[in-house]
């Protein structure tokens, strides 16, 4: 099959790889519909985490089971299915939590691979979820936007406690900022603040339900928070970025008592004790516990209720990945699309 | 008046001091019945916070009415009342939304100094608390626990949402450990783990309800609490040290999805983000809106359903206060009582 494979920082192929083949009796094999290029794929592809090439890349997937392991009850060849990044047996304590990105089985995809023709996916009851029959063509974004990027942001809405009457203001314009701010909307927000200088962000944030623009960032950005909420900052912070800037802009826009939902992976970054201590705010987050979602979200989806796969504005063959890589890169692309 | 004074780390001195008179139609003057030494207290004392001497010390107080401004309509003379160690008007939006220690108008009780004959609150009205009548006096150091140390223990435990079913760690035996194991067993907790190497504070934890010990400290007291928990860790983690050791062993000690809920005062604490992110804990504290708890904690008391004063090993008069101290610096005493 044709699978991506990372080298080096910069430098994204597009190569033969053997087939996926069932190892445990709680395998499925998928063939992917679509698959994507994340944000948190360039850290790497701008060499500022650590990288032992050549690997394989892509953690999002949907796609139709091919094939499943002796053990595996829940889905059958032939279902469309959305699985999360991590996967999980959903069926120990931490799982049942709600918590399965940190399952005591957790199987990171991204040690996977899904930016292929198809994908071995371990855990397949706990991990997969099938859609209630094929879908139309139009809403593969849609679903493929579940795997991650909206479970994401929704798990930071979450996190953050939006929801009625609260004010929501979202750090970060990718595509994780912007479906936190589709979801902030979801679960009912009044007022969502949006953390953008760039049009046709801007532009996709109101369309999911941003009420504000900011275009300030850093204290400038929180002094503009303060302003819009009686001096008191937010009640609720989603922060999608990940930077020291990124994190402090989002605890300092916070109100004493708000609520910060970070899911931004944290690169460099050091929270200084004594300023968050007298913030007396909360903060939660880190890798999305997607699968705790995902059947709410493939319903909001089914229904279309929500449109999360427009946060798709570059669509490519698999064999271009390098290109949707570079695009992203560059800021050129919000999020790409890869079909294999 | 007498007052406690320091001078400089170590240098703790009992003078003369004019007394308070009503600055504000919303100030109260209060006689002191009991103050106390405080952990907090230590920073200055042993020259780790800054320093600009002489200033007024306390922050912790019960007493009796004596005078109140025309605009204070709550509390009259002679009423028996705690307050907390930040004075809040209690209806603006950060107190209604129960964050009081971070009031639009809080005004530190520190900076006024509470350990003295006597002492003005600001703010009266939304400060102070009446007791039903005037308290018996073996019940006085449990009405000026609830000052501070009692709130800020019950709001660790909160903030860390223990409760049924629960397995609560608690990091650090002095005053605000111990009394969050009280507040961990009130609240329902099903075990509660005390970290602690003192023989008298190991007991006086397991008066308070701790169900198992531990003497470990840092990694190895985390690997004792994964032990006892099938390798999961806490439901919740109450943090009472505020150091980085102690920071990171109680984030460390929760589970994924765990809750932490920290009131030590932060020392040169940086938490780092990554593992933070990894660990995808709830994290809350700051300082402790104890006037949130007050009145439920006043009533636990007057019911004598809880005895938080056994915190209080030592009493001094006033004039002894440099005493007190000294006996807290050198673990000589968990907690140390003046009578004015």
């Amino acid at each position: 099959m044709r699978a991506v494979v990372m080298y080096a920082p910069g430098d994204v192929r597009v190569e033969q790889r053997e087939d996926p083949k069932i190892l445990a009796p709680t395998d499925a094999i998928i063939r992917l519909s679509a698959t994507c290029v994340c944000g948190s794929d360039l850290w790497p592809y701008r060499g500022l985490d650590e990288h032992d090439g050549p690997v394989p890349m892509g953690h999002e997937y949907v796609g139709v089971v091919e094939e499943v392991g002796g053990e595996v009850t829940s889905v059958e060849p032939g279902q469309f299915v959305v699985g999360s990044f991590f996967a999980s047996d959903n069926t120990c304590e931490i799982c049942r939590a709600g918590y399965q990105s940190r399952c005591v089985h957790a199987v990171p995809m991204a040690a996977i691979g899904t930016q292929a023709q198809r994908a071995r996916v371990p855990l397949a009851d706990g991990t997969l979820v099938a859609t209630p029959a094929m879908p139309e063509a139009d809403l593969i974004p849609d679903l493929l936007a579940a795997s991650d990027v909206l479970g994401t942001g929704w798990f930071a809405a979450v996190a953050a406690e939006a929801g009625p009457g609260k004010t929501v203001a979202v750090v970060g314009d990718g595509a994780v900022g912007l479906l936190g701010v589709l979801a902030a909307k979801q679960l009912g927000a009044e007022r969502i603040v949006a953390f953008s200088r760039h049009a046709d962000r801007q532009e996709l944030a109101v369309e999911f339900g941003a009420t504000d623009i900011v275009t300030e960032r850093g204290d400038e950005g929180v002094a503009r928070i303060k302003e819009l909420t009686g001096g008191l900052g937010a009640h609720s912070v989603i922060e999608a970025v990940g930077t020291q800037e990124s994190m402090m802009q989002a605890i300092r826009s916070a109100r004493p008592g708000g609520h910060v939902g970070y899911v931004g992976v944290a690169h460099d970054v050091e929270l200084p004790g004594r300023e968050l201590f007298y913030s007396i705010v909360h903060l939660h987050g880190g890798p999305a516990p997607v699968r705790r979602f995902l059947p709410g979200l493939i319903e909001l989806i089914w229904d279309r209720t929500i449109n999360p796969g427009k946060v798709f504005d570059l669509e490519l063959p698999l064999e271009e990945a390098a290109e949707g890589y570079r695009a992203m890169d560059e800021r050129g692309a919000v999020k790409v699309l890869l079909r294999p």
